[in-house]
């Protein structure tokens, strides 16, 4: 295997990808040229926002040439005059390039309800479309363009063997399986068939942006587009997906991190599940449960809502072989052995395992061999202060 | 159908009903006396409490005698030591009353994986045992003793012809369908068999405790009582039943109202449904999403939100056909009809409809029949603060 090394650029790192994106306000636009299959996966939210709708009909060629993406409004429920304005910004990005509009994908996000204001995109899309780079700035413009709440761009590149893989990312309220206000570009320039591009996206997804859980609110508006140019080159399928999951993970901790009002990032490992959808099933009970969350913010180890969270995630368990441990990335404490409480540190040192930014609750339910990781952030009233009063 | 009377007495309304109860500092024991036919729903999480365990052991007789509750504590996930202490809280009912313990019926509240304090509870047993009293004010002792975050005692009584229901309930965090730390115990003096009284609490339950979402936790705890001291004569099946229904509806909102840092109501009514289980899905989304309970506590109209909870909530929809109101019970105004998004008040009159106490939400499927109400309640800073440091 060849070695994964992170690499600086963005989706810029990756050969034959151009971006550039601006930022007014709490209005963003970003553009995205690159050739190639193309492969994607979207919201399983039964209201699909317009984006949702005419990128999926765009990507059916299994080949995409550009994406534009728009954030500060979702165009959600926003009817027949939604979808036009979607397929407009498929337009508007297809004669800059001139290209045919159903090769280009539209994203979007944030306020649902809300017609787009048009000329405001027009006039944004104006002042970037000559600004299509392949530097290391164009990425960020573009990362930092299609933020919303998030508080910091999300963005990653790496190199395996000769071929990159970049991605920008956006994600930080209303995320949760499958999937949550989040949006993925991702950009390859190793040579590989649409089929391989969609298993790929699907196996990394299901491990990454799926097990990441903020609020619980799945969006109608998420999506993650994997593109490859092919410019670098052949890569071992194996390799490419290592790489995938790499970048998707990372992406997912970010988004998780970054969570409205959160200050820290809940890793919650269960093992020793009877099956892997049981494994899933707890790991993210206890990453979306608010008194989990609200215990972790409050730097109590009040390890009983985890066991309550666990026992209404539907996975299969038995109560008398339970371990779990709360760890820092550094010391762990044991709370439960083998379905026992112990006390095996003071309750200073238990408050203390829960003091800095990582917060990981390992679980082993000793029933079966399946594992799995989400990740979430603590419920914190700067949570409540940015979702009470988004409108105003 | 004879007139449904609300009147006073609590559980002590019902002939054949004695209580009382303590509490110490956030420590709370219950005692009531009441014999007869007996049914319980419980908790539907995997970790069940020794109370839980002990309760349905005893309840498969068909008849309870008494029963003897706990506050502050939950015996839960504590392991032989725990549900041995259960049962010695089963005996001491018993031996007070010259009964067999096993038609005691145990039930506890509180923090989860800590064994009980049974100095403090044999002590509080002794304060309360001689005190047994059909008075009103003994159901309010009852009452009181086993709240704990709450905020104020849940009670109720009503009488239907010539019979009585009443009932103490306790609920504030941790309220989530099915069920979710919730106590509800229930008297009824007409005579009615146990199979009845079984189906007739199903029934209920599924209209009123399973609708009610305060934080999403299901509890280990949760548990509803139902016996009949038949003390009254007998009574039509159909009245009985929307007796019952009006008791444990009241009791829904009254958890509701009182969830943990509530300030508001929100009550969430789906009709036009595809079916029985649609309307109820629906209507839970809604008062779950932590997005819509921020936008409510923030007087936030930002309908979208309950828009994409609707979405995500698994009922078959027609997002071209959906209607949207929200009133606060006196007047209302549309958002959105038939599927499309109208003006039809002014940002401040949008703004105003979400001052009051009350927030309901109305939404009209307009693709079948069926109906469902579910309530829940804001997420507030208050809710942080509660649930951030229980423990200190």
């Amino acid at each position: 295997m060849s070695e994964l090394k992170i690499v600086d650029g963005g989706i810029c790192a990756v050969k034959g990808v151009k971006a550039w994106g601006t930022k007014e306000g709490g209005h963003g636009l970003a553009f995205i040229a690159g050739e190639g299959n193309a492969a994607a996966v979207f919201t399983k939210n039964k209201i699909k926002a317009a984006s949702v709708q005419v990128t999926r009909e765009h990507i059916s060629s299994g080949k995409l040439s550009a994406i534009i993406v728009n954030s500060g409004n979702a165009n959600a429920f926003t009817g027949t005059e939604g979808l036009e304005n979607a397929r407009t910004m498929a337009k508007m990005a297809a004669t800059a390039l001139n290209i045919d509009s159903a090769s280009v994908a539209v994203a979007s996000t944030g306020i649902i309800g809300h017609q787009l204001d048009m000329d405001e995109i027009q006039n944004q899309f104006k002042s970037i479309a000559g600004k299509l780079d392949a530097s290391k700035e164009a990425s960020e413009h573009a990362a930092n363009s299609i933020l919303t709440t998030d508080l910091s761009k999300k963005e990653i590149s790496i190199e395996v063997g000769k071929i990159h893989i970049g991605a920008i990312a956006k994600g930080a309220g209303m995320i949760e399986p499958n999937m949550g206000t989040m949006l993925a570009f991702i950009y390859t320039d190793a040579v590989l068939p649409q089929e391989t591009l969609k298993r790929c996206l699907k196996q990394s997804t299901d491990k990454s942006f799926n097990m990441v859980v903020v609020d619980g609110d799945t969006s109608t508006n998420d999506m993650a587009i994997l593109v490859a140019t092919g410019a670098c080159g052949a890569v071992d399928e194996a390799e490419f997906q290592s790489g995938l999951d790499f970048i998707c993970t990372e992406l997912a901790k970010m988004m998780a991190i970054d969570g409205e009002g959160a200050t820290k990032l809940i890793t919650a490992k269960v093992a020793g599940a009877k099956s892997d959808d049981d494994a899933k099933r707890a790991a993210k009970a206890i990453v979306r449960s608010n008194l989990v969350k609200c215990a972790v913010f409050g730097e109590d180890p009040n390890w009983g809502r985890i066991i309550a969270a666990l026992g209404r995630s539907c996975a299969e368990i038995d109560p008398t072989k339970i371990t779990l441990k709360i760890g820092d990335g550094e010391k762990e404490i044991t709370f439960v052995e083998g379905g026992e409480a112990v006390l095996s540190a003071s309750a200073e040192e238990s408050k203390e395992i829960m003091a800095g930014k990582d917060v990981i609750i390992f679980l082993n339910l000793d029933i079966g061999t399946y594992e799995a990781v989400a990740w979430g952030c603590d419920l914190t009233y700067d949570y409540i202060k940015l979702n009470s009063n988004y409108l105003t």
